[in-house]
């Protein structure tokens, strides 16, 4: 049997990834793409590299496009998935990409976003403890930020185990361009990017702060607080996060060293690289792979942690289609066997 | 059944493609992997990407240690592969990377590989007129120059056609830096190659050139002469190529377009494109598929075609799996539904 | 004495261009700056490279506004100079960095451009042979296209000694994407320009065609056709032209590479470059200078001539100043004194 | 008056930095450039930007070589220079672009270098409180690092003030790879490089380390411990450092905004950038300026400051042209009033 799929938002870069890797899927099928401003053209005139799929038309997005399906992917601007997810079935496998529905608390919500809040779907990092049993079966889905999931990966070890101090994290980190998506902005064109980095949202104004928090304080089970200076790299995929936290009293190298290994063992997209090796978003980009390396440094008290990943793989789309694997309760890996293209 | 599969030169560029393909292919089992400087480590040290090979330990490139297997691919350097594959029994399937047999003319090979000619292969580019005849079944395969690949599925319906003049051919390609391979020359330093363009092997002295003359002479059934100028492009992956020849007396663009189209209608991997829009290499980058488009120069009485391609996938590793699987007898896309991984 | 310059199109690559030379400039110094959608903002929110000259507020781009300055530097869309121009006194330099003034032809403007010719200005490039005289004490200058200055300058010693075939050139180059301008379209995103290339304006239809042409005829003393094809390539900045002829009866290496070398002996901003070593756009970029290499190839009967500039620089505002010195009566090379920025 | 100076290390990239700065400075003259292993060859071969200098031989690295001029540059590897400075006269003004003299521990020196101690030179960092003094007419300078030049310019005016805590510094920086300068390895070509990012050094062993701490302790007055983890970034130029550091107990934004303006007020090089407009490397790339912008992060009680520069200009050629300008006794600006290369 074969799930039929739509996808949303399929003009962006987002939605062309999740069309990437469905293309590729082998227990499912893709149906109705929709978008809003290129609706009504070929899906190969705006994303020429998903040959399969080229003949298929745009339709516009509406609920009527997207209902009929057993899966809707919705790939909308922040503030849009909770109006169109209301119109559809309960029992369609709804996996939203935007925010709208990643954040426990209203008032962060609110403070960040600016809107109403949309209520919390469960969350779509399925290497989180105990987060596999809550996508199992799960009928909505909300796609975690590609920041946060890098970054929750890359602490999430150091913090379930209780070896770093919550409040003295800090964590700088580099996106390429396709992070922004597709909007036409001045900084975002290639004459600005390419050969240049910049930082952005500095000062705890990135949306994905409450975000990261929220997910390291309910593996640490106490308030988390951390400072996030994500930065602009001239490449149009990947995430490098550079992730430091203090350590707590007594925490050795070695403590670490096996946490971490415990944690990512069994996980068959997170690795914890060989002692010496560290993560190159290069060796990742394409793959829904995330690599992860520490070191202790004992002057300055602290664990940094970096890990890598593809924004729109493991960061979107990748990460998307494997909690779609576990609510569906397909293999979790299907279609999912893609390695990095390095170099 | 699986087939088992060594490959040599696993530490470079074009062997650490060939074993991200075999990783994803369903009928293969990866047996040796070998190399020279880097024999004695495990194959995640050197090709960080490939997950699920990672704890192989490189071997010694050695005829024993290749051996063995049912198919052996040969990614060493020029000149190398002939004493290797001697010693190589007749029935197991060799594929050779490098340039050594792909040339007919000992004459021409001795002028620009300045050695011994060691035979000519069959050729491995299916789409070629003939040439999946000559795959099926074979026991030795000359996987074709990323370059020739490249120019030769752009030119090949207008010289199989007869719609333009064999003597009158101007070829300019850029390629990402990945086709000099892993060679440790400052030029090829990221210093100098980010952000910059050069040429290089300028005036009918690149080696490509008599392989490209080569094989649109076969097409056209008579002597053709190439300008061919290669430039080293600021990318990793990719060549685009710009080739132009004068049109035949009375040759329309209509004849050429159809003749384009009929040519490539029912081929998997290389897509005419729709009027009006171009090849762009970052849409085929890490996939088997080449585009082409063309456009007639009135004035100038000239075609101009453009193709692009992934240097290290259709141009060598996924041209080479994907003649190996004519030549076992399996589904030529096996394996090889990758697409490009854009943006 | 110190001349006063207004610069209009203030906000954009070549505005930005002009300023960052004329800043370093020592007899002139800098008046007015306009655009139009930024105007009322300080010039260092929107060029924050340009140190000096941050504080000053860019005026709307109005003839009241440019008036009053000894030189005016027009820096705005296709079309719009003549009508600014026709508002400046006679006796005001004005330098159009536009296409307006370049073509000879009415009928090949109209068909390039689709508006009214609006005649036709000095051309701005002195190495041309008798540009010099031209541009001496010239009040309208006609700044040409980078494609046709780096063209240009790499075919011009051939066509002058008659050493070429005037209707078999076949040119193929690469631009940086600064050479789009600061336009907001999808294609020239960072995410869609890095790593990857294409060609644009394929078939003849480039607007540049036909001043490449005239350029060539005008050297010649013949009728010159090309086929060019422009390409977009990874990289801010840059222009590597790859341009080809058929040698004429009889031409030898020799005779073109004499030719070469007395054309831009005394040059200082062109170079011909040791036997063997072949321009790189890196190692000009930021500067006023050309590079300049050619061979022979022997079985085609052509001749390859590669040349390297920036489009922004000697493309663009480097050569707009180089004009605007012999025009005033100053030493040619003030205030280009500066070297390519690399690696 | 022209003052006569050696560069050595002239095939290199900080040595290639510092002749094309000093081929455009006017009160100097470029006499013995020496290299090692290019001797012999002409500078143009290696160094093909530097066209007025592109006649001159690269001499051997003699102490005989570099002798009988008013100015010596060193762009030695670390460890080769203490033996030719002692060997040269002390009248001669010594620039060390090497780490050999920056620090004054020798414990320090032989931790993270690994040799003797070669004792400690004046700190080429004018901007640093009390520095310009220690400059002036000193005969042999310490030019510092590229990630301490731009770390300490960042972090300098709250360390000075004592805004903020001395021991619990957070620092992530990013380079482009001719910070590792010319060196033949793997992970540094292009083909690595471009399109990827990873760290280095991570976990408080890279060398700079104690060389922002000594340069911290000495601003503060107090021991500093800084944890500094280097990125390896796809640019060829430029350094973005994220410095965050804990708030002292009482300290407002207001203040640091105001001890940074009132610091930065009258540096010619360095800029407190308006409110909202944060550093990007591309805006100072062949420049000698440093831009610096900061927030502060209530919640985390931190501030996070962003600096960026050429890590090839600012970050060493640069300021070691602007150190000897000061110790020459000429205006600290000569020949340093290039701007940044933007886009």
């Amino acid at each position: 049997m074969s799930y039929s799929i739509a996808v949303s938002g399929a003009s962006g870069y987002a939605g062309g990834e999740v069309l990437r890797l469905l293309a590729g899927h082998p227990e499912v099928e893709v149906g109705a793409v929709t978008a809003h401003s290129s609706a009504g053209e070929l899906l190969g005139s705006v994303q020429p590299h998903l040959h399969p799929l080229a003949e298929k038309t745009i339709l516009e997005t509406t609920a009527e496009n997207l209902a009929g399906h057993d899966v809707v992917f919705l790939a909308l601007p922040h503030g849009a998935s909770g109006e169109i997810a209301a119109q559809l079935a309960d029992d369609v496998l709804v996996i939203d990409a935007a925010a709208d529905h990643r954040l426990e608390s209203a008032g962060a919500w609110e403070a960040f976003y600016g809107s109403e809040h949309q209520g919390t779907w469960p969350y779509g990092l399925p290497e989180l403890p105990g987060q596999r049993e809550r996508l199992a079966g799960a009928r909505r889905i909300a796609v975690p930020g590609c920041y946060p999931t890098t970054i929750l990966l890359g602490l999430a070890p150091a913090f379930a185990a209780g070896l770093v101090e919550p409040t003295d994290v800090v964590i700088v980190a580099a996106t390429g361009t396709s992070g922004a998506g597709k909007s036409l902005r001045p900084h975002l064109l290639g004459s600005e990017t390419m050969g240049g980095m910049s930082p952005y949202g500095v000062g705890g104004i990135h949306r994905h702060t409450p975000e990261i928090e929220q997910g390291l304080g309910g593996i640490a089970g106490t308030e988390v607080q951390i400072s996030f200076t994500p930065t602009l790299a001239p490449m149009a995929r990947g995430i490098l996060a550079t992730s430091t936290a203090r350590l707590a009293e007594g925490t050795t190298a070695g403590q670490l060293r096996e946490a971490y290994a415990a944690r990512y063992e069994a996980e068959p997209f997170v690795h914890l690289l060989p002692e010496g090796q560290w993560p190159a978003t290069k060796h990742v980009v394409g793959s829904n792979h995330v690599t992860v390396q520490l070191a202790v440094d004992e002057r300055a008290g602290r664990v940094i942690v970096v890990s890598a990943s593809d924004n729109l793989t493991k960061g979107t789309a990748g990460g998307a289609v494997q909690s779609m694997n576990i609510a569906l309760g397909l293999e979790e890996t299907t279609g999912l066997n893609l390695l990095g293209v390095s170099p």
